[in-house]
């Protein structure tokens, strides 16, 4: 093989070997004024995952801090879109999830991800990979009748019908967090004091300001 | 069924229904002072990707951006722990990574992806689900020989005794960039001058600030 032209300027060591990441979560934690972290939203269809996580979403922004949710909506057609309603796809949809969410939190952000979860296995798998107190598991939990009468999709009268199969409460299991670090009674909660119950929990574990900014 | 308990001072209209999220990219991106986008660096084996994209990301963490480096280190053992080497994973593995570099961009970082990501449909993919502008192909050039000089994992060496197989440059196919948006010739650059190149595109098509904040 013919020599190649000499690296210009820069020796050959610290030009060729691949280098690990240069910014550490510590600097990125510093310079966000928060601890990045995961908080999962479990919880029935209707229970209210995807509102109070906007909501939660808009309380953060208006703090300063860094904030995403990940939700269906931004995984269905994208990253999962080769995905079916198969058992063996809703563990890997969840894992997936849970490998996206972790490297948000990687990244300094405060990473939301609202989804039924219905499977114990699945959550705690994602707690496994996650760096100690970086996952926060929240229930979001209202009684099925109270889901199923809010039901602003119409999705429990159809599985009732039998033309939804496997769905979560009716034809399929919903295993509820045993220890989960917050739990939201949304039949007695309004969104805004959900929210700030997880703020304030935030306030603690990522030292997310109180007040808004 | 028995009639739920009524929601708590929140009309049933706002509490029920799922919402959008709540802040918008461009408010993301005057929160973080520069615009959201996805490098794609792509190039052999040890023509530098990973040691320019950490460089970069410091450059420009130390100016205040939101950065964040995705390579096969973050996703090897996490979002594509699942696939191997076949052909169909390499395209499904730069498939994933496109679509959480989409995200990251969503949430107004400046994602940099470093991949061999030799086949250039697999990078037209990524670039089709991005909106315009928000793509930026970097191509991470120096002839085979110098990578193949310098393998400083020694890859090169096995591929060509037939140890490694469909090795990228050796026994499988590189397909260069027609139109990257940036080239970066390394052998006549060094890191500090590539890096810099990337900063002045940057600083026309995200508003990245020049000098260091």
């Amino acid at each position: 093989m013919a020599k190649s032209p000499p690296l210009k300027k820069l020796p050959k060591s610290k030009n060729l070997v691949a280098s690990v990441s240069t910014v550490s979560l510590p600097q990125r934690e510093v310079h966000n004024g928060h601890r990045g972290a995961v908080l999962w939203f479990t919880g029935l269809s209707a229970s209210g995952k995807s509102t109070i996580a906007n909501e939660l979403e808009a309380a953060l922004f208006k703090r300063g801090c860094h904030v995403f949710v990940l939700d269906g909506d931004r995984v269905r057609h994208g990253l999962c879109s080769d995905l079916d309603f198969s058992e063996a796809s809703r563990h890997e949809n969840i894992r997936r999830v849970g490998e996206v969410a972790k490297l948000f939190a990687e990244a300094g952000t405060i990473c939301i991800a609202a989804f039924i979860s219905p499977y114990r296995a699945d959550r705690d798998l994602v707690r496994t990979i996650m760096a100690g107190g970086k996952f926060l598991e929240v229930y979001v939990n209202a009684p099925l009748k109270v889901c199923e009468q809010r039901d602003p999709k119409g999705l429990y009268a159809k599985a009732r019908k039998h033309e939804i199969r496997n769905f979560t409460g009716i034809s399929a299991p919903y295993e509820a967090p045993l220890k989960p670090e917050i739990e939201l009674r949304t039949d007695k909660l309004n969104v805004a004091e959900a929210v700030d119950k997880i703020l304030s929990n935030l306030q603690k574990t990522c030292g997310v300001p109180w007040k808004k900014s």
